[in-house]
C-alpha cells in the first residue's frame, strides 16, 4: 500500500501500527473466531476490549476516580445539547467563551435551553486572538462555564485553563484531547468527538465528574441523560463497538509512544516547525496571535490567493492531502494531530518552500 | 483464521466477503492512500462511498423518491425519542402496538412527550402471540402509529403490514430490515439500528417520507431533528463514516446474492428448518404462536432448564456461539440474520439433535 500524509481536520490520520493491527485482526479477533464488529457488546470478549480501553485512557489522562468515562455517540454537536440539558440543574443561565466557529455552534444550541452570557467574545477580532479574561467577568448565576480549548477551524487555542472559581468548567476538547498532559480535576465535564485524536468517527468520549449527572432537565430524552449511560457503563444500548476497539488501539499506541508528556513535546515541535516556516516566508501568512496559536490545526493563507487552487492540486500530487481550509473560512489548513508524524510536517514544509520559490 | 457460527442478536455476523474486502482495504482504500476511517467525510472519496451505499440501499428496497434515507447515530433507543419529537407535529397523542420488550421501551419513551394509546397489547399473553387487530381500534387523534415488526427478544413477528388507514405508520425494523422485500410506501418512517442486518453498531438508518419532517417539537435538540440531517445529506456533523462504508459493502453483497427476494426465500428456509427441529423434538420448545414466529430471532428452551448451561458450553466448544437468550427472558436464542449461512443453521440443528439424544 502507498500511504499519503493526510492533513484532514477529521476524520483524520490514524497511527499506522493501529491500522496494521486492526487489519490483521479484522476477520477474527484473537481466538474468538469473529470480527470485533460482530461481537455482542455484552459478551466477555468485547467487555474485555472495552474495559482495557477505558483503563488505558484513565492512565493516559490520570483521570481521578470521581470522574466517569462514557463512550457515546452523536459527536460534539449532540453534546452542545446534552451539556445544558444535564448541567443547568434547575438553573437557567450559563456562561460561554465565544472563541471560534465551534464555540458559536455550542452557544446557539445552549440558547434553546437557557440564557447564555458570553464571558469573552473573540468574534469582533474575527477569532484571531483571545480577549483578556478573568473570573470577575463570569455571571454569578451561571450553572457552568463552557469553552472550546482548541478551535479546529480558526486555529486558536487556549494554552492555559481559564479560572472559573468553583463553577463547573465544561470543555469541547474534540481537537485537542490527548495532545498533551491534562489536569482533568480542573473540569466538570470534558467531551470530544473521536475522529481527530482518538479513533474513527461515530464515537464521542465524555469525562464527567459524577456529582454533576443526577439532575437532567424534565423531558430530556433518555439517551441524552448522562446518568443513563453512567448507570449502564455506556451499554444502555449497543455502543459503537468497533470505534471503541480502535480507540483502545490508539490509547495503547499512545502509551507505547511514552504517553502524553512525550506526545506534547512532539506536538509542540511539529507546530513550531510549521509556524516558523510560515512566519519566515513572505509568501504565506497565519492570522492568529502568537500566544494563542493551535498546536493541532494550523490555518494559513497564500498572500496571492489566486495560487491556492494550484497549491492544493500540486500538494495532492506530492502525497500531501486534505489541506483545504474549512469551507466557511477558505485558505489552507494543516491539521497535525498525534498520528501525523514529524516527517509529514517536514514534507509539508519542504513542499511549501519549494512552491513559494517557484511562484514567489 | 478459524471462524465460528455466531448467533448473537446484535452486533451480529457479517458476510465473510464483506470482512475480506474490508480487511484488504483497511490501510488504504483504492488509490486514496488512506483508510476509509481516515477520510474526511466531505472529501470526494468518502462522498462517493456514501452515495453508492445509499443508491444500493434504495435499489434493494425500491425506496420511492419522496422518501429520504438518513445515516444517523444513536440506535433505535434514540429513535424512541426522535419519533415523537418529530412526528407528533403539534398533536399530543400517538398509537403504539405493544408486542414485546422493544415495543415497551418505545412506549415508555413516547410517554415523555405525548399520551400513548395501545392499539394492541400482547403483554397479557407474555408476548407469545399477536392479538387480533383492525384499524377501527386506532385512536382517531393519534398523530402516528408505531410498531415493531420483529421483536428481537421475544421472537414474535408481524408477517403482514398492519392497516392504519392514512396515519403515518412508523416501524422499528432493527432486526428485520433487508431480510425480505418491503413495500416502503406503506410507511411514514422506518428506522433500524445497523448492528443486525446492515453493518457495524453505531449506525442507524432512517427512511422517512419527506413531508413528515418539517415540524419538530419546540426545544428539540438540533441533532434530534430529522430535518437537520435531511437538509445536510446526513452530514450536518461527522457521520459514522466507517460503519457507513461497511453497510455499503453489505448492500453490495445483498445485491450479489440476488437481492431481497432471494434473501427472503433463504431466510424463510433457514427459519423453517430450525422451527421444525424444535417442534419435532420432545426436548426443546418455542412458545410463540405459529403464524407469528420470527424468521430472524428464534428463542427456544430446553424442557429441563438445568441443562441450559451445559448446552451453551458444549455449543460454544462446537463453534456455535452467542446462543444465550436475552438476560431479561433467559433460555436460548438463535439469531439467524442475513449473514448466517444455511450451513450454520444446519450445524446448529445437528448439534441440538445430538445434544438431545445424549441428554434426553
Amino acid at each position: 500500500m502507498s500511504r499519503v500524509y493526510n492533513f484532514s481536520a477529521g476524520p483524520a490520520m490514524l497511527p499506522e501500527p493501529v491500522l496494521q493491527q486492526a487489519q490483521a485482526e479484522l476477520p477474527a479477533w484473537q481466538s474468538s473466531g469473529m470480527s470485533v464488529m460482530e461481537m455482542s457488546h455484552r459478551g466477555k470478549e468485547f467487555i474485555a476490549i472495552a474495559e482495557q480501553a477505558e483503563a488505558d485512557l484513565r492512565e493516559l489522562l490520570a483521570i481521578p476516580t470521581n470522574y466517569k468515562v462514557l463512550f457515546l455517540q452523536g459527536g460534539a454537536s449532540l453534546q452542545f445539547a446534552m451539556v445544558p440539558l444535564n448541567l443547568l440543574r434547575g438553573g437557567n443561565e450559563a456562561d460561554y467563551l465565544n472563541t471560534g466557529l465551534w464555540s458559536k455552534k455550542a452557544v446557539a444550541e445552549a440558547k434553546k435551553y437557557c440564557q447564555v452570557h458570553l464571558a469573552i467574545n473573540a468574534e469582533p477580532n474575527n477569532f484571531t486572538t483571545l480577549p483578556a479574561y478573568d473570573s470577575s467577568k463570569l455571571n454569578p448565576y451561571a450553572a457552568y462555564v463552557h469553552y472550546t480549548p482548541n478551535e479546529t477551524i480558526n486555529g486558536l487555542e487556549f494554552h492555559t485553563i481559564p479560572d472559573v472559581g468553583d463553577k463547573p468548567l465544561v470543555a469541547d476538547m474534540s481537537s485537542t484531547i490527548l495532545s498533551r498532559p491534562l489536569d482533568v480535576s480542573k473540569y466538570g465535564l470534558i467531551y470530544a468527538g473521536a475522529q481527530k485524536n482518538i479513533g474513527p468517527a461515530g464515537l464521542t468520549i465524555v469525562i464527567v465528574r459524577e456529582d454533576l449527572t443526577d439532575n437532567a432537565m424534565p423531558g430530556t430524552p433518555t439517551m441524552l441523560m448522562y446518568k443513563t449511560h453512567l448507570d449502564n457503563q455506556s451499554m444502555y444500548n449497543t455502543p459503537p463497538t468497533y470505534a471503541w476497539y480502535i480507540a483502545g488501539l490508539v490509547f495503547k499506541w499512545l502509551k507505547d509512544q511514552g504517553g502524553l508528556a512525550a506526545m506534547g513535546e512532539r506536538n509542540q515541535r511539529k507546530a513550531a516547525m510549521l509556524y516558523a516556516a510560515i512566519d519566515q516566508s513572505e509568501f504565506y501568512g497565519n492570522p492568529v496571535a502568537l500566544p494563542y496559536r493551535s498546536w493541532m490545526n494550523v490555518p494559513f493563507t497564500i498572500k496571492n490567493p489566486d495560487l491556492e487552487k494550484t497549491f492544493l492540486a500540486e500538494a495532492k500530487t506530492a502525497g500531501l492531502v486534505s489541506l483545504a481550509g474549512h469551507r466557511s473560512v477558505g485558505g489552507m489548513r494543516a491539521s497535525i494531530y498525534n498520528a501525523m508524524p514529524e516527517a509529514g510536517v517536514q514534507a509539508l514544509i519542504e513542499f511549501m518552500n519549494d512552491f513559494a520559490k517557484r511562484n514567489g
